[in-house]
């Protein structure tokens, strides 16, 4: 399975070109990615990365890749995310490493969108993956209650014992919905309500879906 | 002016009955509704407040009105609150204190919402009062932006110089609108942003609109 993200990895750092704004994702795809344009920044490839998560930020520090202040760029040229899910209208399921919203601030804002997985993410139907949705602290529980009426049960993500606290000092809730038919609507819907902050559905936001399955790498663009 | 709030204080505490869970907003008028409440316990009322701000919860206190952690209660019978702005379909603008998610959290729980106000707070249409958005601090700039495409000079709020940090541990951007014609499509619009947590824009939530104006108190309610 690594040799997949491996390939597939390496396949979307060919994109990365001289002088470009890059936001760099998260996850275990991620890691590969970072490891190749590691690579290529000491082959001599100037540009600037944006990392999505603290995680993300460490790692590229220590492999020498130059990053800036999300706030001091006026643009990003291109993101290479993983995701938990994607879907044939290439809408994505994110969120399991608990960083949704800062990785959806910076694929929204560039230009072009390259999503990163192994076969094992391609599916019919989102929401097999529990979806996280970020919570305000207070009230969650009534906040759980509303999202569970959509048709899901929502579990407060905990680590080591304690409630898992985002990168911005909320609550993951993550919601098992089994299947989501329509993820722009539930999308709209959750995000509506009053104490979610965010929901880990990218929808209508990847422009490629590089696929890596069985040493090969299929390329999925948008219809 | 403080004689019309104080008046619309009292009318709106008459409503308080024993046994109920009250959410006690936040601000000027609400200040008044506390003294009037804290007067009321003292007199043998039994009932549970939950507060919506940390200054409120400490007035609360010193008046010696029984608090209960939102968490442990299963719903709010009634919910008193201020509003910077009234419109004549009782939709508010709120959020001049920085604690429009708390006050939403609470009052859209509540089985009925009691909004007290002087007749200064009376307008036409919504947004002369600048709109507060609550917004995550990540990326807060490239939010404000897309904020502002809806028109409005958005204006990061600060304390002493600094970021006023909000309970959620948030920005507040005062969003100058001037006029808001369309408060419901709006606050869709906005609540949308990815980054954005909430707006001040609270629609088809006040159950009466009690004004103090001139010695008297006008009841408005849903038509």
């Amino acid at each position: 399975m690594d040799t997949n993200k491996k390939l597939v990895a390496e396949k979307a750092v060919e994109e990365i070109k001289d002088g470009m704004t890059v936001g760099l994702g998260s996850g275990s795809t991620v890691y590969w990615m970072l490891q190749a344009l590691g690579e290529r920044v000491k082959d001599g490839l100037e540009i600037v990365g944006i990392p999505t998560s603290q995680k993300t930020e460490k790692l590229a520090k220590e492999l020498g890749i130059p990053l800036a202040d999300f706030s001091s760029v006026d643009g990003i040229d291109l993101a290479i995310d993983g995701a938990d899910e994607v879907d044939p209208h290439l809408n994505l399921l994110k969120g399991g490493g608990g960083s949704l919203v800062r990785e959806k601030i910076v694929d929204i804002l560039a230009k072009r969108l390259i999503i990163i997985v192994d076969e094992t993410k391609v599916v019919d139907y989102l929401g097999t993956f529990p979806l996280p949705v970020e919570v305000v602290p207070f009230g969650w529980e009534t906040t759980s209650k509303r999202i569970a009426e959509y048709g899901c049960l929502p579990r407060r993500r905990e680590q080591n014992g304690e409630a898992f606290i985002s990168d911005n000092g909320n609550y993951i809730l993550d919601c098992d919905f089994e299947s989501i038919e329509k993820p722009a609507e539930l999308h709209e819907n959750l995000k509506m309500l009053v104490g979610v902050v965010e929901t880990g559905l990218f929808i209508n936001m990847a422009d490629v879906v590089m696929v890596g399955h069985a040493g090969m790498v299929d390329v999925l663009t948008k219809a």
